[in-house]
C-alpha cells in the first residue's frame, strides 16, 4: 500500500471509530486507567473499565475489543484476564494484550506467557525489552522504561508473531508492527513522549479500538501506533514539557484529520 | 423559587463549601478517583477515599456525606459500600449512590439493588439508562455512556424517587433532579463534556458536597448539577478538545462566582 | 552550608536524577499513582508501581528507593509493604514512607507504626497532623488536609526522628525537614497547591528520587521539598486554578534549571 493509501486508510478507521463509538473493554492497570478511558474518549471510542471475575465475561460479551495490560496485577486480577480472554476469543472479539513490566519480575513474566497460551491475542503491544524478556525470558530490565532500540527487538517480535501466530506491535523511535516476515514501519512520534505516564498503555489501548473496526490486525496495530505519534507531535509544538503535552495529546487525538494525516504520516510497508 | 433565587441559593451553598471545606468520603471507582479528589478540592470541599471494610465506618463517622459508585466492582468492595453505607444512615450523614454501568451487567444491577435495600442513598445520581436498569432491570445496555435522552427517565426516575423515598438526579442534555412529583430541570453544560472520562462521577462527587450543607437533597442535587455545567459552559469556551476541557474545566470550578451564576444559570423548577 | 551551597547541591543531585534515571519503585494509593508517577517521568527518574506480594521483592531488588503510601489501604497492600520495606532495607535501598491520613483511622495510623517498626523508614513524609498521630496517636483528624502549621509538629517531629533515627519531613506552609536537633526549612511553595490532589503524595515521591541520588537522606528530603515548592510557584504563576497548576507543575519539573534555583530557593539550615 503507498503513503497516500494508508493515510485514506486510516482515515475511514478513525471514521468509524468516531462514527461507531465501539465499546473497548479494559482490564488495565491502575496508574493509567484514567490516561487510557480519555484516549478512547477522545478519539471516539467508548471505554469500559470491569476486573472483577464476576463480570468480565459478561462486559467482554457486549464489546468488540477486549485490552489486557499486566502493569499492576495482583492475583484475583490474573483470573479475570484469562477469563475475559477466552470468552473474547470465543466470540471472535479481538484481544490486545500488553505485558507491560515482562522480564522485570517472574510474576509479569509468568502472567504475560500464560495469557499468550490460555487467551490468545490477536496483537501484542509492548517496548523491545517487554518483547524480547516474553520470547527469551530474559531478566533484569529495567521495568517498563526501556531504552532497547525498537529495531533490536525485530528479530524477536518475527518469531513471537509466527510461533503465536500474532501481530507484535513494538514500540519505540520508530515503531515496528510485525505480522510474520511482514513489517511495518511507523517514525511518528516526538521524544518527550516517553515523559508522560501510560503513553506505552495509551497505544495498546487505541490498538484495541483500531481492531474494534479493521478486520485486520496489523494494520489496526500499524494505524494505531500512527495516530499516536501524529497527535503525540501536534500536542509537542505546544508543549513545554509532559504536563501540557499529555493535555495537548488529548486534544490532538479529538481534532486529528485527514490534512493532519496526509501531512504528517511516517509509515512504510516491506 | 424564581432564577434569582436559585442563584442565591446556590452562591450561598458554595460559600459554605469554601467556608467550611466538609470532608465528603468517596467509595469510587479506579478510573475516576483523581478527578473526583480534584473537583472537590477545586469546588472548596476536602475529599477522602477509603475502601477497607476495616476502615470505612470509621472513616464516615467523621465525614459529612458519602458518595458511593459501583464503577469498578469487586466483592471486598461491596462489603465496605454496604457497611459504609449503613453506618452514615445511623450518624443521619447523606448518602448518593452513582449506579456506573447499572444494565450492563448483573453484578452492577445486583450491587446497586442491594445497596438501595441494604444502604438506601439520599440521592441517586445517574444517567437514563443507568436508571431505567435500576427500576426495570432492563439489560444490554452499551455501559457508562448511553445515549438515551434524561427525558425518557422520567418517568422511572419518577416511580424510583417514589419507590426508594430518595432524589433522582438524571444527567442528559438537560438534567433532571426529581423528588416524587417534582422535577427541577438544569440545560447547563456543553456537548464536549461527556469526552472527559469521569465527568458523571464527578457529578456525583460535587452532589455530596453540595448535600454536606444543604439539608435538602433534592436542592443540593439540582445546585451540583448545575454547577458542573455551568463550569463545563466556561471551560468549553477555551477548550479545543476534551484534554483541555478536563484542566479549564477544575479552574473553572475553583473561580466559579456570583456573576457566573447570575449569567449563566438555566434551571427550572415544576 | 550557605544558600549557594543548597543550591548547588540541589542541581547536582537534579542532574543526577536527570542521568541516571534511578528506578523509584512506589506502593502507593490508587487517587495518586498517575500523579506520582507523572511527577517522577518529568524530574528525570523511572517510576515503577507494583503491589502484589509475589512481585514486590523482586521489584524492590532493582530499585534504588522504595515509597510506601498508605492513602487507600487494604490487608492485602499492608503484607506487600511489610515485604518490600524490609527487602529494602536488606539491600540498603532507603525506604520513604507516606503515613497519609495517619491519626483520621486505626487502620491507618496503626499500619503505620506496624511499618515504623518492621520496615523502617529512612525519611518519614508527613503533614503535621500526620506526624503528630504517629506519635501521639492522636485521633479525629481530618484526614489528609490538615490545617495544622507545619511548626507545631515541630517537637513531634524532633522526637520521632530521634525515637525512630529516620528523618522526619513536615510539609507546610514552612517545611521542616528534622533530623535529631537539626533542622532544615523550607519556604517555598504556594497556596494554592494543596488544592490539587496528590502533591503531599508527590513530594514523598520526589523524595524517593532524591534519596536515590543523595547518600544523606537529610538534604534528599529537603532538596525534595525545595523542588516542589519551586516548581510550584513557578506553575502558579501561570494557573488561574488548580487545573492547570497541576499541568503547569509538571512542566516546570521537567524544565526546573539553575538560574530558576539560584532565583527562587528559600531554605535554611538549623
Amino acid at each position: 500500500m503507498n503513503a497516500d493509501g494508508s493515510a485514506e486508510s486510516i482515515r475511514q478507521d478513525l471514521q468509524r471509530i468516531r462514527a461507531e463509538a465501539p465499546l473497548v473493554h479494559n482490564i488495565t492497570n491502575f496508574v493509567v486507567m484514567n490516561t487510557t478511558a480519555n484516549a478512547l474518549l477522545a478519539i471516539g471510542a467508548s471505554p469500559v473499565m470491569a476486573h472483577a471475575v464476576e463480570e468480565v465475561e459478561e462486559m467482554v460479551g457486549i464489546a468488540r475489543a477486549l485490552v489486557i495490560n499486566i502493569g499492576t496485577l495482583s492475583a484475583p486480577w490474573i483470573d479475570a484476564m484469562v477469563k475475559a480472554g477466552r470468552r473474547a476469543r470465543e466470540r471472535g472479539v479481538p484481544v490486545i494484550l500488553d505485558p507491560v513490566g515482562a522480564g522485570a519480575t517472574l510474576l509479569r513474566t509468568d502472567t504475560a506467557r500464560r495469557l499468550l497460551h490460555e487467551a490468545p491475542p490477536a496483537i501484542i503491544r509492548g517496548n523491545a525489552s517487554e518483547i524480547r524478556a516474553l520470547l527469551y525470558a530474559e531478566y533484569g530490565t529495567k521495568g517498563v522504561d526501556s531504552r532497547h532500540a525498537a529495531e533490536e527487538a525485530l528479530e524477536a517480535a518475527r518469531v513471537l508473531s509466527e510461533h503465536c501466530d500474532c501481530v507484535v506491535s513494538v514500540s519505540g523511535e520508530t515503531d515496528l508492527i510485525v505480522s510474520g516476515r511482514s513489517v511495518i514501519r511507523v517514525s511518528n512520534g516526538h521524544p518527550m513522549m516517553p515523559r508522560v505516564t501510560g503513553l506505552g498503555c495509551t497505544a495498546t489501548a487505541l490498538t484495541g479500538a483500531f481492531a474494534a473496526v479493521n478486520p485486520s490486525p496489523w494494520r489496526a496495530a500499524a494505524h494505531a501506533m500512527a495516530v499516536m505519534g501524529m497527535a503525540g507531535e501536534i500536542a509537542a509544538e505546544h508543549s513545554p514539557g509532559p504536563g501540557s503535552l499529555q493535555v495537548n495529546f488529548l486534544d490532538a487525538l479529538f481534532r486529528l484529520g485527514e490534512t493532519d494525516i496526509l501531512r504528517r504520516l511516517k509509515m512504510e510497508e516491506e
